[in-house]
């Protein structure tokens, strides 16, 4: 037999370095024209698809490959986290120039095998081209109970809102890289190799708590205008509430926690009334109530003089800046 | 409420040009952070992600933005065809430097509605984001009747091979393209809005008439290789059974044939026992028998002297070129 084409020959090396998982709901993996998958009876599947792309995402004299390969998946698995979803498989669409064939994929592939495990979620296929420059799409295909996704829009005046995690803090986390730092960080780990709140968001889902729901990629006040925007609603925020990094200024901090992008943590709205079934069962975990969701269809944000002012979505925009 | 972020605004333009089609089982589309999608009963979820990328897919000042927008989808929706599934929905990422948002993005879009609306196939999702460079990757989600997908490795010696349509059409267009001419001929017309095989490829998977199957986009002799490879088997082509381009030097179509990319036509092998029955029941389609698997893992071409010779898959390769 003729030896395989270079295109092959990369393919299959990528699809060698990934472990299958039992259970993944992958019927037909890497290899064929097409991938086949099943969820679990009671499930429907939940898709999405992310950009990550060499000078808009990632810059290579910044950003390790292992990062770079643990973030295209981790990002795009969050926006399933969003809705109360399981990442199964992904789909891992690369495009790199030749010279990035050898050691940086290997880096690449390394980081991207870690976020595989840590998300029990499986190569299944994708497709493999030559360019300029390093781009990546990633394609996450999971499943969500029948009936029980959060969607964006159903938040509605009185319920409470609330994020996880600290917020601003992968922003702070790209600071100090763009600064030259080197220290490893709380922020740079975030940065670097966020995790996103499968296990939350799930079952928050599941247990019904949420009314509405997203992934914050793209700072606080940008994807709250699109939760308010989809539910027909305003919001309010407490800037004294925001679980911001430590050891700042206030007004660094704040501004952080707003405008700073990739940070993947969930913004959910709770009724009132399902507040103190909320706190019992979800001691453990750093969830924080950051303001309530209005009727007027206005952003506000009390900040710490106790007066309010408008909140513009000033986060992350790939048209803007 | 603050108006729309300009990538918000971009991602309901986008959306609000794409109908929904009834049956689509898609059950919550473009909006929210995931899609959500269920095939119907007794079907299994398949799934194929493609790149499109300007420079090595298309020249913009020789493809029109409509035939971007068919190609992409069309060329993804093919590698389902390719195991006998039906497309039903598609996640969208575009990349775009802000020039191409007016003008061409509408002639992309119209392009894309239209490919859409042919495959019956409604957009689900996906991501948008800026770039110097059009860059495009679309996932197409499918269903396929469950234990009858036809996959790459089921060829078995004496099985005859068969083609659909006319292969090297496509890069005849290309050339012509490339020549400068505007004349709007069948190869220039397959180039710019190849029609994915998926009716024919359905059928035969459903009547399980092919042992192995998948879409020729990288040239015949490039894809073959591949069959082969994942069959554990060798072939031997008869140079005067391939359907070539009409009007050509023999040498020059049997080249196109062998070696030009983008013709998304079906390659399938069928067990000799089963010719009969086929060719009874696909009367109007036009399909080819060009040679046979054999057991030597060695492809073979039969030219027009009956001399044989190797055939070496020296199709499309990014990393070849």
């Amino acid at each position: 037999m003729a030896k395989l084409s270079p295109e092959d020959a990369l393919v299959r090396r990528i699809s060698r370095r990934f472990p299958r998982f039992r259970g993944s709901g992958v019927r037909l993996a890497a290899g064929d024209d097409a991938a086949l998958w099943q969820p679990r009876g009671g499930f429907q599947t939940a898709l999405t698809s992310d950009w990550f792309l060499e000078g808009s995402h990632f810059l290579p004299h910044l950003h390790p490959p292992d990062s770079v390969g643990w973030k295209c998946l981790a990002r795009a698995a969050s926006d399933l986290a969003a809705i109360g979803g399981t990442p199964r498989c992904f789909l891992l669409n690369v495009a790199l120039p030749s010279s990035c064939t050898g050691r940086w994929l290997d880096g690449f592939l390394t980081g991207l095998r870690r976020a595989a495990k840590f998300l029990d979620c499986q190569l299944a296929g994708g497709d493999t081209t030559r360019h300029e420059r390093i781009q990546i799409c990633v394609t996450v295909i999971g499943e969500v109970e029948k009936d029980k996704a959060v969607l964006r829009s159903g938040a509605r005046p009185g319920d409470l809102l609330f994020v996880t995690g600290t917020l601003g803090l992968a922003e702070l986390g790209l600071k100090q890289l763009k600064r030259g730092s080197r220290a490893k960080t709380a922020a740079l780990r975030k940065h670097f190799y966020p995790e996103p709140r499968i296990a939350l968001g799930r079952w928050l889902a599941e247990n019904r708590f949420a009314t509405a729901m997203m992934d914050i990629s793209d700072g606080l006040s940008t994807d709250l205008a699109r939760m308010c925007e989809a539910s027909g609603v305003g919001a309010v925020i407490t800037e004294g509430a925001l679980p911001v990094p430590a050891a700042l200024p206030a007004a660094e901090a704040t501004r952080l926690a707003l405008y700073g992008g990739d940070d993947y943590e969930l913004l959910f709205a709770v009724p009132a009334g399902r507040l103190r079934a909320l706190k019992q069962t979800l001691r453990q975990r750093r969830i924080q109530c950051i303001g309530a969701i209005t009727k007027k269809k206005k952003l506000l944000l009390s900040n710490r003089e106790r007066r309010t002012e408008q909140l513009l979505p000033r986060g992350w925009d790939p048209f803007r800046r």
